[in-house]
């Protein structure tokens, strides 16, 4: 598909060549040690919690300065360490060909290479062993997730490909995020903000309301918990075209969640959270306020909301005073709503009413 | 976004009034009993186990002839009618407007109508009632449920609100089947099949490898158990256009009956499986035969298979000589494979190899 077009795409042939000389570096290293006789060893970034810091001035997860030593030398490391360079061989071949492969298949794949993957779990760490040695993301290296990305509705035009897709007239759906988004460039986008919601229920009601036109918006419905597609997604549109991001989700500790983690990223993926967070990003509601003062339709909190209220307010990422505020105030109210409840007054109230308030345009 | 171009839109508009009419028409019936002093009764079909039938010769689950009556004048029955008749109002209101609104907004819009419902289940199940009152599925009554359908890569153009879009140049996720896939006409096909398979990472594949071009066909991936709006798009695609249709998903008890359902319908869904079920569509694997014809990575089948694997072999869809080879010799094996276990033999042996044995196209 991109075969043909390659002179085009500087950016994605740069970040390509990039990765590929990565890879063949890391196996002249080994190579290079084999030489001079002497024993193999890689140096990689510990991946430990002890090692996993919120960096308060780039406002997300990052990995701190250890290191550890896996060398063909320890009868222990050795198997571990063959498989890094199968996984690298497997990967240099992927990026040379232009193409991905999913973690399950590179998992398949890995029965004919004599020091094969017992479980899935396995090949996932090797995964993330070589993400974080290399300093590329897995998507770098062609291995991909199983599952597409949000989809997106609204003014913007992306080259996925060869052909160019505006997502205002890509179906009633949008444009789905695949897996590959670093591949697609951003051309043109005529919209004045992003605006992401959790569930594809309220994304539809957006886009009927014509919220699009309404606002000068992108909609994005994330499916729940945001793919790493969608975190990179939101991360380049906010970036490289310079649009503030507004994520609106349910209101419950959950909710909460799916927005923090693309604002300041995972601490599970701190070794790419620069390449993930989007620290600018907004968080606008539902909060515990929104239920009061809008009078919503509730659940009570259920034990393990409150549970996970609770780990949330000890979180570096939720120290701000609006954080601390409204977590104590829903463990006061002892409720929680969805976004969906607002059409307790009526299906257009939400794009009427409720986002034009908390976006702050009337 | 529908509003200005109805001319055009025949079809949809032609069942839209039919819908419009249907539920004047149920409200009108009460009215002139009441006018006549009768007391409101309503001949509801039955959707209880009994009256679910497999019919031989459509190849579908249908409902049977028994009806329930519900009356004003049963004290147990009002409450329920009462919902209907609001629920009833709130789709011909839908059905002016042209819009749609989810179950769950339509559970919260309930707060306003004094006979509010306690769960969404209950709900559910008065939006069934109507279904099956009306003759009508829900998707023309504008209720939708929340997820999306399938994405469908390929050429195959569609009318999609103002705009045709070609799903070969919707990105490489594809266009995505939404709930309204009854309101998109299609408008023009180039393919001679359609492929479906049951998962994203397999659909990527298929797209990477141009299996599109390769076949001339449509790929869809399914993402699990099909979508409504899903095997519409199917039924249409096969019925409209005339395309054959071809399931291949993993092969265990959960990747046939994925694919079954899509053939033959539910039990569940019996009311509406004539606008669902593809009896035509066919199954093409993953099987037990292919297990041990291609020499695939397996995992041992759980207590949970062998029980869903047995409820199958009695279950009347599953009557051919094909299907009660294949379970029997699945149980005798004791094993289930995953459709990405072919890439034991390489990332493109899929598309190489075993697509084209399977489809008859070498």
């Amino acid at each position: 598909m991109t075969g043909e077009s390659t002179h085009e795409h500087t950016h994605k042939e740069q970040r390509r060549q990039y990765t590929f000389n990565k890879l063949k570096a890391f196996g002249q290293e080994i190579i290079e040690d084999i030489e001079k006789n002497k024993v193999p060893t890689l140096k990689i970034p510990s991946r430990g919690t002890g090692n996993i810091v919120y960096d308060e001035d780039k406002r997300y997860y990052i990995l701190g300065d250890r290191y550890g030593r896996r060398s063909l030398g320890n009868v222990k490391q050795i198997r571990k360490l063959g498989q890094m360079v199968y996984v690298a061989n497997f990967c240099k071949d992927l990026v040379q060909r232009d193409k991905t492969a999913t973690i399950r298949e590179m998992y398949y794949i890995s029965e004919g290479w004599g020091i094969e993957f017992n479980t899935q779990q396995e090949s996932n760490i090797v995964g993330e062993d070589l993400e974080v040695a290399l300093g590329a993301t897995r998507e770098d290296l062609g291995l991909m997730p199983e599952e597409d990305g949000a989809s997106v509705y609204g003014d913007i035009t992306l080259l996925d490909g060869d052909y160019e897709i505006n997502a205002a007239r890509a179906g009633k759906s949008g444009y789905t995020i695949s897996p590959t988004i670093d591949q697609v460039e951003l051309l043109d986008c005529g919209a004045d903000f992003l605006l992401a919601v959790e569930t594809m229920g309220m994304f539809h009601r957006l886009v009927q309301e014509k919220a699009h036109e309404r606002y000068n918006c992108l909609i994005v419905g994330l499916k729940g918990q945001a793919a790493r597609a969608t975190r990179r997604f939101i991360k380049r549109v906010n970036e490289e075209l310079g649009l503030p991001v507004y994520i609106c989700n349910d209101g419950d500790p959950w909710g909460f969640h799916i927005a923090q983690v693309i604002i300041s990223g995972s601490a599970k993926l701190a070794h790419v959270n620069h390449d993930l967070a989007t620290p600018d990003a907004k968080f606008i509601g539902v909060t515990a306020s929104d239920i009061q003062n809008y009078d919503l339709p509730t659940d009570p909190l259920k034990d393990i909301d409150v549970l996970r209220l609770k780990e949330l307010s000890k979180d570096p990422r939720y120290q701000t005073d609006f954080w601390q505020t409204e977590i104590k105030k829903m463990l006061k109210l002892g409720k929680k709503a969805e976004q969906q409840s607002f059409s307790k007054y009526g299906l257009e109230y939400v794009v009427d009413t409720y986002f034009p308030e908390k976006l702050g345009l009337n």
